[in-house]
């Protein structure tokens, strides 16, 4: 049984030039230091985190928020959190657990059988892989007002051409905007 | 004699995937067809676009253009504009002249005497060579509705970092996004 409405949403923080990690993978650019006095106030959109019943990611996502987690705390909670990987991972968090197999499988078959609000959270491959496969339905970009120069690109040449529709467009006092699309199909 | 206020501003129109021109060069995805109900009308910062007395660009934005201008007509009008190139072009319009030289020199002995606004109109190049050299002082970008998934990256590794401040956000009826930033120097 397939759930009344179901969504899969990719959400990732970049910068203006479009990276999400720099070659060293430090973290210290999330945080802001630009003032933007019309924004709203807060940094994340916490009523559309709120949501989310299931966080999706890739292997080396879900290690670096193991990592990131001895300083900032786990950002995901008691959500159930779904790692995708071929790889062994050596150790296993609560709520947690691994899948290894077809994309489409795991939403169809898995997710839209038990979840309404799905949320890929990284990395760059994985969310290229569902937007080819057409598999996610929206995509949250928070552009955080800074240029990186080098680093892992989000959208690096994934190949398809695809139409959005802007749902939403919020900027928030600390510089961020948020770009929220529907991925058209 | 320097003008009381100068601004060298670079302005783009890119896909969300963050690119500026499709490997065949066509131009039929400026024409978006998403409805943003919350957007504003119009589909051009124009009351920006009045205020520039000066144009600069690369020679391939030059030359597409002058291909382009036979269908839409030239973009810009009688303000003056200079085209940077080091290459013997074969014809010039009216209120065009080429510039082969120094950038430093170009802005701070050329330009900041005669203009205050001058619109830095591509190519990605050149406006990477503008903020590395810090003689950018703001970028507008306007993001359209669609992923392209290959072509001409505007943001492709420019090497350095540099912080960004958040001028002004707007989203038009055509989905349009427009994000305004000021290069923190």
């Amino acid at each position: 049984m397939t759930t009344d409405s179901f969504k899969l949403t990719i959400h990732m923080v970049m910068s203006l030039d479009g990276i999400i990690a720099k070659p060293d993978n430090s973290v210290e650019w999330f945080e802001t230091v630009d003032i933007y006095e019309k924004g709203v106030s807060g940094q994340n959109p916490e009523d559309f985190l709120k949501t989310i019943d299931c966080y999706i990611m890739g292997s080396r996502t879900y290690e670096h928020a193991q990592e990131l987690s001895k300083n900032y705390g786990w950002p995901y909670g008691t959500t159930p959190t779904i790692v995708l990987t071929s790889r062994n991972l050596p150790e296993k968090r609560k709520n947690v657990e691994y899948y290894n197999g077809s994309l489409n499988q795991l939403v169809n078959e898995r997710l839209k059988t038990t979840y309404r609000n799905v949320l890929l959270a990284g990395g760059a491959d994985l969310a290229r892989d569902f937007i080819r496969l057409k598999l996610a339905d929206e995509i949250r970009l928070s552009v955080l007002p800074i240029l990186l120069g080098e680093g892992k690109l989000f959208f690096d040449h994934i190949g398809k051409e695809n139409a959005l529709h802007l749902k939403d467009v919020t900027a928030y006092k600390n510089g961020m905007v948020e770009l929220w699309y529907e991925i058209k199909k």
